[in-house]
């Protein structure tokens, strides 16, 4: 199924494009919510996480597609962008390629420093699907 | 039924201590979840939030009372709390006790300045039951 993304607000698309901590919500196979801090990179359209297999997100990712995110503005806690989304897809990353970019992004390094041997990384691809955008522009 | 909370470690206590914002993870009634940023306060057994009864996350909790927690060290976002739980009882707050308490701990003000007539405020009641403590003290 083919689903058109939501369009982000210009007040708040720096919130996506900074590289800020976004919480993830995902729901254990329980049904129960679980919350975590997250790198991310947006290209305008998808959100993209990086996660090794092994984790219990991606678990709940794999039993229910649904997520949500927030991401809040350091310098001002009352501008934040809440998101909803479903996980598209969920691809194998077998050269760390994100985990790299995300290195890059967010401890300006060429590479991933804490990669283990043996962790396999796949590459989650969320589509927003809804969005509330709170608080003032700047 | 009463249920034992859990212990907070020493090295990871401060971020319920520090006026920090906290991401809620909660389940929407059709199973999605939901995340928001959320001013809170703990005792050293239970976290609170203030809510308006007009609010979606309200329609959640009551429908589904497991909730998840993450709280980010904004001086090192690799040390983080994770804490799953379950809102033990809403409580009414009509006389604005906790949200002027949180006024008081997040903006040194003695009452919440963005009151508007005709809110009603209730007390969330947050028991943790299961937590992850990442990263390093300090």
């Amino acid at each position: 199924m083919t689903q058109t993304t939501v369009a982000i607000p210009d007040t708040h698309r720096d919130l996506l494009e900074r590289p800020l901590i976004a919480h993830l919500a995902t729901s254990r196979p329980d049904g129960s919510p679980q919350s975590n801090p997250v790198w991310f990179e947006w290209d305008g359209a998808e959100i993209r996480i990086s996660q090794t297999k092994t984790r219990q997100k991606l678990r709940n990712i794999e039993h229910d597609a649904r997520v949500a995110l927030s991401i809040v503005d350091p310098a001002n806690p009352y501008r934040y962008l809440e998101l909803r989304g479903r996980v598209a897809r969920v691809e194998g990353d077998p050269r760390n390629e994100l985990i790299d970019r995300l290195a890059a992004r967010y401890l300006n390094q060429p590479s991933y420093p804490w990669h283990q041997p043996g962790d396999q990384r796949v590459v989650v691809h969320i589509q927003p699907t809804d969005y509330s955008a709170m608080g003032a522009d700047g």
